[in-house]
């Protein structure tokens, strides 16, 4: 019985509220994008509220107007290293802890904070934990507009057949003026090398496979929360 | 003693007509951009008035403005096989045929439509070539403008600084919403080695490095024109 709306919610609550638990005075977090990472923004309003001291660097521009909502001091990404990043996924492979992530868009702004934080906390209902990534949905690919049939094509013959996501009958763009193919790719086997092919695809700027960086996932459900580590 | 500007710009113009004298009925051709380019654009608005009949595929929003007003017949770039693209370069490198290119910007696209190409050729005049790669000028880096200081810090510590192009106390912003990153490398002995480095910063889309995909580089100076091939 698939659960409610409300239960989901009460999940991702929980799985982020864990996550900001972890966070300590003078740290530099990762603020990552969509409906999961938005509970931990609330989650730190309310320790922020509660006298804790950190700076955020959001993963997009909803994330940042949203945490200006909540009072989160913010600093631009600039490259060097975030103590904690904290988000959500589309996807989490249950032993490698492997994702997909860019169903809500921001795959190459979340990955560059990811890879430039010392610790990946990745958060999720248990809805989002697969056995095998591809099953279940489309692998994003963000690319630059101007190489769109190229791309497609490329997919194609990697296997991975794809279609530019639209909203309102118009391309969706990013915040960094890339479109978005979301790919079928059935089970991912080798993800390693799929994100490589993907990633050499002329136009191609990255894909939604974010392999090897997660620290730990924080998930919640009906039994629940538990903090599951790589290779467990 | 340098050349006068009317010396090189007829250097560029006979080096742009011999290669457009090698473009038959019914091919695509891939129209380069820079001012070298620009002379192939002329030629082929001779020879399309002479009866020539072909369809051009623009590497910038420039070209492609110039193109229409040359009368070329223009098709959008679809990434299926061009028959022949030809496009100058900031640099050619004598005896590989290698190239730095991106001193006007569109580095990206030039690069999709030279690897999209089966007959790529490069026309110069002979200030272009050069012993070594990196010695005379910059190389560009294009990136997303979210990316910058990552990628900044990134280049500096693969010892190829740089700075962001700027025009009139701006960014310069290419037609994919990108920003360029001059570099200073110096004698580059390992193109291949720094092209994979470059591209593997996060944020970074291509580098202006363009390596092995040279049919024929065609380049006039005082003894004449001279068509050279890799290797030779």
């Amino acid at each position: 019985m698939p659960e409610s709306q409300a239960t989901v919610d009460g999940f991702k609550r929980a799985a982020a509220e864990r996550a900001v638990a972890l966070i300590t005075d003078g740290m530099t977090v990762g603020l990552g994008s969509g409906t999961t990472a938005e509970f931990a923004l609330a989650a730190l309003a309310t320790r922020i509220a509660g006298g804790l001291r950190m700076s955020g660097v959001p993963t997009s521009e909803r994330t940042a107007g949203l945490a200006r909502q909540h009072g989160i001091p913010l600093m631009p990404f600039d490259g060097r290293p975030i103590d904690v990043a904290i988000d959500g996924a589309d996807e989490i492979e249950r032993d490698t802890l492997n994702l997909i992530k860019g169903g809500g868009g921001s795959l190459v702004r979340e990955k560059l904070i990811a890879r430039a934080s010392r610790r990946f906390i990745v958060i999720a209902d248990e809805r989002k934990l697969v056995d095998r990534l591809g099953v279940h949905g489309p692998l994003p690919v963000a690319l630059l507009p101007f190489t769109r049939q190229l791309v497609l094509r490329e997919l194609a013959a990697l296997g991975a057949p794809g279609t530019i996501r639209q909203a309102d009958g118009r391309d969706v763009v990013t915040d960094d003026g890339l479109i978005i193919a979301d790919c079928i790719c059935g089970a991912i086997t080798d993800a390693r090398v799929l994100a490589t092919r993907i990633a050499a695809i002329p136009g191609v700027v990255d894909s939604g496979l974010l392999l090897g960086l997660v620290a730990e996932a924080i998930v919640a459900g009906r039994t629940g929360v538990r903090v599951l580590s790589p290779g467990k």
